[in-house]
């Protein structure tokens, strides 16, 4: 017999835009919900991506009766391709979100096999002894939902990422009917975004920002170029019904934004209904005041179309003097300065740049501190976890919570890996699994461990000394004279004496050195501490000194 | 004779935070204006400190009169050490600022021989033909001020780093009627500073933070630690007020922030008339809610006092449950990620975190667009160049000042080493001088070249591979295995077998290799393509690879 409690452990999430994942557990069920990568951190050199710890569903691989989707960005989706494979149990999501899936596992060959089932909103479907049924929640990209789940204690209620936009201009808004019912019913816990907990107020409807580019395009005295995320369909949206009104014709500039605009228009969330999209051969000729470019390069990422543009390296469209860029995002933190460099080209070229700082082009796609009043308000949950957020997000979220009279004790913050075990009456930490960032670098997953960091952060600032000894392995004799290769450490033909010099300490200290091979790891020890102390002296740099002995 | 036009070369400034300094040359006259250094971005791997290019003022070293320092911050003071001793000439600047200039050249033992000249605001000095006035501008700092500079052809308006505050907390407003008075005799070209020309409405004015601040001592329960940049006098000078108020003491943690509150105190720009700063062994027994430490940290600088007391490595001071911290600053763009991880290890503790975006507990020092129109308004200057800000803030700007009315022909946005030549009826882009980044790295200047910094790029990436390789010098035949040693690449143990195969790759080669000593070159390339390509098909990764033959 199970024992009546559930375990929610989340295993990522504390990061702004990333490898967001939890999963509950109830005697032999483990149900999981999202399963995100996020990019690498500064200090994270050479890593492609990140993605969350999964040692202990693996451990449990039995119990595990399948992976919950709330929405097809990548901070939900991305880590699949490489722990599908491993847990290999079926995904539920809705019908976008599954296509997403679809794309992200056949680039990384992990479809063949995968069990997608696709879920409408309002129906409900079984997990073991946990039932689950989506509602529709209004996020930055369509199809995004949260869940209930019920439990054999009680109902669970996860938000998912959300806000409340009443005036969506694609997909239903949040449903906030079910969730009042529910409340009235009874929830015993919630589980609510927090990622715009800091911002006081309300999040703008997405209406706004169609109001900014019905302006843009009616007075633009040129061409028009907006960027955004692919996956914002419903701003791609926004851009097309505002060329269609102003006779502008949309041409898709990229291969990721193509990809996901096709997807979108056969799949029925984006609509063209006045064929304003053309084909790129379209453009000659036609009037410069009555062309868009939509692309990708909202975060300045180097190899998209708007920054190739903004260098002047792309192929098919330069920016000229007169265009309008419309940057419609905000920068993902850590991103700024890519983005900054960007705008700053962009003005070089002649372009006028409209971005966030300058006028309403975007709104972000989660609820700030009112709305989540509100749904804790029509919840009326027993317990809350804040989720989705670092940890500064999930405390704030939890003081507001406290604000509006949710006694402390029944609101809890858990970090990565922390056990909360809940039952109906009451709910506490009772102790931690193993959880962490899994580093993926090229075709390895986790094999990037701390000492190939550390070593990669000692070789970025100072560079390198290779110290190259012959010793003739009868005699442990010196043969010839010791060699120094540098890289990334000085300019090898100005720093030509230094270099030169470090050589000959290198013989001498040798030459003061025991013969016996049993020393040879003392002498290299010696070696390496006499070079760095002579270059740093010289230079006060510290570069890694591999000193190496080759025994003939 | 020299010919009636002015050269106005920037040499630095196209940047968010630094390296500010400009030029203006008049026949056998150059006057420099700021010397500021920047830190590194973040693909200047291992430098210390970035700062201008003065191979043009090298070149024309005779005819520089001196530098002009407009206010203390880092970003216009912090090259003095690196350029002083190369162009030893005196240094004109006000009372604090000489101050902190003398800290800054000490540390790089610069000061010996330094002729550095303190300038009162309304007073005259003339350097060849120019003559100088300083006048007080709003900034945050004190002491700060903008120039009045008389020129053979014209007046010249330099407002320095400012903003209008008609209730700064201490020094004075920025002298509007000055400036009103120069616009009436005439003004030939305002130069005007830019870092906040994307924001719309007026900066807000000190006093507000004053009021957060009091409201935070009267109502923060246990300790408050304020952190702020130790050289924003006015705001620790709002602490010690409120302090005062609220009857707590003020302990002082950190070498800088101390180092600075004894200079300011001693120099008459802080006053403690209450005496509520205290020595840190008076702290113990002492009430919690009498306690203020002020530090700083605000930046997240690993260093920090903060950073250590939220990581709970502080020798003294230890965050407790119920204290409460307000990061009093905003952060300088590239630090977010870290100041964000220090927020989050401070709520970690149990501390209430107070910052900007939850509460307006700092103002920046930087005119907003309405300020910005107002100058241009007040000095109605013939022509106008921004300056201080990135490409994008220049454009704004200059989009500022088109929309009073200003011909856009008369406005000249210039990117470093641009030429402008003005005369009294035009001026023009007539050119470029060498301009440019300057890396210091430990004790070198400028030795730092792109092929050390792409280097220390490709190792930071995927590490380094060197594989040597021993031959018989006489039969150019391989002598004994080749070794392969890596850095930063895999798990070294992880991936033996992957290494091991590698090094039988590397004889293999040489087997089939030709033996005559001038084609080993042709060799290294080979074994450097060979495992290049071997090592990509297993691991997806690109290693640098250093091949090295050792004739014996």
């Amino acid at each position: 017999m199970s024992k009546p409690i559930l375990k929610i452990i989340p295993l990522g999430g504390l990061s702004e835009i990333g490898k967001n994942m939890m999963m509950i557990e109830h005697g032999n069920d483990i149900i999981v919900i999202d399963a995100g990568f996020m990019f690498p951190e500064e200090e994270m050199l050479g890593i492609d991506l990140v993605i969350p710890d999964i040692s202990y569903l693996l451990e449990k691989k039995d119990k595990v009766r399948g992976i919950i989707i709330t929405h097809g960005h990548d901070d939900h989706i991305g880590a699949l391709p490489y722990i599908l494979p491993q847990l290999n149990v079926p995904v539920y999501a809705t019908k976008l979100t599954q296509g997403l899936i679809s794309v992200k596992l056949k680039e990384r060959k992990a479809l063949d096999g995968a069990k997608l089932e696709t879920i409408t909103t309002g129906k409900s479907f079984s997990l073991g002894k946990f039932r689950i049924e989506f509602f529709p929640v209004c996020h930055s990209i369509p199809d995004a939902v949260g869940l209930i789940i019920n439990t054999p204690i009680g109902t669970i209620v996860h938000s998912g990422d959300f806000k409340v936009d009443y005036t969506p201009v694609s997909g239903k808004p949040t449903d906030l009917s079910r969730l009042a019912q529910l409340g009235a019913q009874g929830v015993l816990l919630l589980l609510a975004d927090s990622t715009y907990a800091e911002l006081p107020g309300y999040t703008p409807s997405e209406r706004v920002v169609g109001e900014t580019l019905d302006h843009v395009m009616a007075n633009a005295p040129g061409r028009v170029v907006i960027t955004t995320f692919s996956s914002l369909v419903s701003r791609i949206q926004q851009v097309i019904d505002a060329a269609a009104k102003h006779k502008r014709r949309v041409f898709i500039v990229g291969r990721s934004m193509s990809n996901t605009v096709q997807m979108a228009l056969k799949l029925g969330y984006l609509s063209d209904s006045e064929e304003v999209l053309a084909r790129i051969d379209e453009l000659k000729g036609m009037p410069r005041n009555k062309i868009v470019f939509v692309t990708t390069g909202s975060q300045g990422e180097p190899t998209s179309a708007l920054v190739r543009m903004a260098n002047r390296a792309h192929r098919q469209v330069h920016i000229l003097r007169g265009d309008t860029v419309v940057i419609s995002a905000t920068p993902i933190p850590g991103n700024e300065s890519l983005i900054n460099r960007t705008v700053d080209n962009l003005f070089k070229q002649g372009a006028q740049v409209i971005y966030s700082k300058l006028e309403q082009v975007h709104v972000h796609g989660h609820a700030s501190q009112e709305e989540l009043k509100l749904i804790l308000n029509l919840v009326k949950p027993k317990f809350f976890m804040p989720i989705h957020g670092e940890y500064r997000h999930l405390s704030i979220h939890s003081q507001l919570a406290q604000s509006i009279g949710m006694p402390k004790d029944n609101i809890f913050v858990l970090e990565d890996g922390d056990i909360l075990e809940l039952s109906q009456q009451a709910g506490k930490k009772t102790g931690r699994v193993t959880s962490g960032n899994v580093y993926v670098d090229g075709l390895s997953v986790g094999d990037i461990g701390s000492i190939v960091l550390r070593n990669r952060r000692m070789l970025s600032r100072d560079g390198i000394v290779v110290a190259i000894i012959a010793i003739n392995k009868q005699t442990g004799k010196l043969v010839g004279r010791p060699d120094i290769v540098s890289r990334g450490f000085v300019d090898t033909r100005e720093s030509k004496d230094m270099l030169e010099e470090s050589r000959d300490l290198v013989a001498q200290t040798l030459d003061h050195s025991g013969k016996q091979p049993t020393e040879w790891s003392l002498v290299n020890d010696k070696i390496r501490d006499i070079l760095n102390r002579f270059y740093y002296e010289r230079t006060k740099r510290r570069p890694m000194i591999l000193p190496f002995m080759v025994k003939v």
